[in-house]
């Protein structure tokens, strides 16, 4: 069969390009001289127009048409479903469009470093409103039947997830963690535990060796911000940083080599077709957040934890990192916050890109949105910009639909460990020797060698049973609020 | 003039294309974890064939042909004249026999390594016997009017440099050398400097930051064998090794500082077009064998060397540094040869290949004709085919008619130091003070900022006034025949 052959052919192509831009992004933010750059921008330019031109061409369109209703089975029926759908999804987005979209978060993404350094949102404002609208317009074009602007926003994120699941959900946690965080005990313990950056390094790598980080196939580097990249099955990059005295390495090491994890155990038949990756960003995070939640803020993995730290030359007892890194505290700021106030970070941000996308909030009136909203929501007075509506990049690149995954995926998260502690038990016993060949196994079968075979909500509902529902994270969350045995 | 843009912007996609590729390159040889190489393999597949496709298009063909005869500035002739030239060769050689070609490459160095390391000739055999067929076919493809395939397959690498040129030279030095090899007082002053890796790398780093190497737009690393890429104008990446005990990081590093610079001075105006490169495999080599030889091995700069050892931890006397630097002594293996026998390495593979080639030697009589070959220019007893016919990789990856570029480097960077020397004066007392900024300059504007602008011949003659010779090479080499002070 010609045509299935030549989809194939250019689906692995796609794979591949896309490898080689991930490649080109990691070296850029670990490895590339500061002025590098221009090239780099040239370069990644000339790679997303090549791989634009040849996913929307009309070659691909006749041979999915070519292929539909053929006896394919039924890995190609999934392959040729995937291609229609993203090849459809492509070429709905006017070429100019997406131009202006791609020059807009550039230009964005530098008013918004400038404006937050300077604190001073009137200089991010033009961006901003550029920005919204650009993406509005996006969505509008990219938008099925029935769906709003917002819902396919969401889609390239998270496709088949609709704005109204998101409001029943978030509405939901909206009501049920404002009381929790009222309750809890407010603690700074991390504050009172200085690991030094060499020690800190030390347990990351020994931690990440238990679970199965190996040169062979990984490397760890450090960037400024964490992050993880897949340039081939066995070709894992994340990266972490070291903040003098603080455990912020120990969670996003783990967070990270959830992403990781996810790629690495797709199901290697899936390999170099459109079905080889993770599905979306809220399982994806949800991977991520079930390691750093789950695993590495576990009492029992504590254990591991402290040891680790042991060997690098810092002892302190389990129960008082455990307590450290479970800590309740409501901030400011997101992407420090405590497990139980995290979610309603993200809440307000759906809130106001949900308002802003559909017109009924006008950008310049964000600061005082925000305000409100940070005081309703966690009881924080916000101080300035900077450290408000201006502290996360991604309005600023045009990305709008993607805060949600970050909230999902604690929920998703937390729903997976209920499901996977129920069906395996003992867990916590694996936990305390650092044993996790189990739960890599469960997730594996569960979860990651589906690769896009599933979407987002087959996931959930295949792999615990039921639709995504706020409880089990409701039940992960509770205990955090009761004192310390060592606060 | 519509079609003059979109060939320059297919050049420049094409450009980038080409840093793309290189940057996987160095990534796999720096970075890369070692079971990264299936899917790298994949990812350098489909850039070479989406480049391919791109440069002989028919569409390009068609913007050349309107822009014949067209009113174009001088710069636009250039680029034209190149594009022309490129599309043409690039056409010439059908698509079966490329894919051929690299297939047997990929499979001849895989030979060829366990050929090597089992010392078994036999076992490469077939592999050379393909390669040689395959490099004969293309060169025919290739050749133009009154070309033979191995004018072809030289063009490859120096454009319009033709075979009886080349007889000639390395005739002339075939004759001139052995009798001075014959005379040179025979010494093994390096295995009496033993500097521990530590003291080279500091010397290293030491040299290379007085060169003038900053880490805002250089990377420099550690691999298997040296070499470097240039991803960007600002973004330069080159490697060395430290040998324990061994002194070859100093020259290797300068080495390939030489390849650095040339890419790095040729005129930003020429940025992004088919122009902005290094010209031909000799001048490139040039370039790196005028900072081995004539500055690495400089006896005024081995002052700032063994001060740089000195600040390593290292001390030895600039003339006891120099003369283990320039210490010549017949061996079997080429890339450690000393200056005066290194080409007598090359000009015995430039016989054998030329004589593949044209069929006048077979591959199963390589072993004999080498034996003899080494008598008969080195006067060296081969002990064994690992140590002879089978150490270098280029004939097993199909590499033919690459070997000369080597040896013409070392006569035209001989040349230009002459020329350089006579137009600036005072060379010497530069380098004793690790000044270098005059050399850059001189090189710079003669050489480098013309990009492939001039091609192999009218560098040489542009810059020194005359056509390549052999006597500049032999007045740099005499003296290294004399008995050294400390020796």
């Amino acid at each position: 069969m010609a045509a299935l052959e030549k989809l194939r052919e250019r689906i692995a192509e796609l794979t591949d390009l896309a490898s080689v831009e991930m490649l080109l992004q990691w070296d850029q933010l670990v490895m590339m001289p500061a002025e590098g750059a221009a090239a780099r921008a040239q370069q990644l330019g000339v790679l997303a127009r090549l791989t634009h031109e040849r996913a929307t061409a009309e070659d691909l369109g006749a041979w999915l048409s070519e292929l539909e209703g053929a006896g394919l089975d039924e890995l190609d029926r999934d392959i040729l479903r995937l291609a229609r759908r993203d090849w459809e999804r492509a070429r709905r987005v006017p070429k100019e469009l997406a131009v202006e979209r791609a020059h807009a978060s550039a230009d964005g993404q530098q008013a918004w470093y400038l404006a937050r350094a300077a604190d001073d949102f009137s200089a991010f404002l033009p961006a901003l409103e550029r920005n919204v609208e650009l993406a509005r317009a996006y969505g509008e074009c990219l938008a099925g039947d029935g769906e709003s602007a917002y819902d396919a926003l969401l889609s390239d994120y998270d496709f088949g997830l609709r704005t109204e699941e998101l409001r029943t959900l978030f509405g939901a946690l909206a009501q049920a963690l404002p009381p929790l965080v009222a309750e809890a005990q407010i603690s700074s313990p991390s504050s009172s535990i200085e690991v030094p950056v060499g020690a800190q390094q030390l347990a990351v790598a020994g931690t990440l060796r238990r679970l199965g980080v190996q040169q062979e196939s990984w490397r760890v580097d450090v960037s400024a911000h964490p992050f993880t990249v897949w340039i081939g099955r066995a070709d894992t990059r994340m990266t972490t940083r070291y903040l003098d005295g603080e455990l912020e390495s120990l969670l996003s090491s783990l967070h990270e080599f959830g992403h990781a994890l996810y790629e690495r155990q797709v199901d290697p038949a899936l390999e170099r077709t459109n079905l080889g990756r993770g599905t979306s960003m809220s399982i994806h995070e949800s991977q991520a957040k079930l390691w750093e939640n789950h695993v590495a803020r576990n009492r029992a993995f504590a254990d591991v934890l402290a040891a680790e730290l042991g060997a690098g030359g810092f002892s302190l007892s389990p129960a008082k990192l455990h307590a450290a890194l479970v800590g309740v505290k409501p901030s400011a700021i997101r992407v420090s916050a405590d497990p139980l106030t995290y979610p309603l970070h993200i809440i307000l941000r759906f809130e106001l890109e949900l308002a802003l996308i559909a017109g009924e909030l006008a950008a310049a009136d964000l600061p005082d949105a925000w305000h409100e909203g940070m005081l309703r929501l966690l009881g924080v007075e916000v101080s300035s910009n900077a450290l408000g509506c201006l502290q996360d990049v991604h309005w600023g690149a045009g990305s709008f639909g993607y805060f949600p995954s970050y909230g999902l995926g604690c929920l998703i998260a937390a729903q997976l460990w209920e499901a996977m502690s129920l069906e395996l038990g003992g867990l916590e016993d694996d936990l305390r020797r650092g044993e996790v060949g189990a739960i890599k196994h469960w997730l594996g079968e569960r979860v990651h060698r589906h690769g896009r075979r599933l979407d987002t909500t087959e996931v959930i509902e295949q792999a615990t049973g039921r639709a995504l529902e706020i409880d089990p994270f409701l039940h992960y969350v509770r205990p955090l609020t009761e004192p310390s045995p060592v606060a």
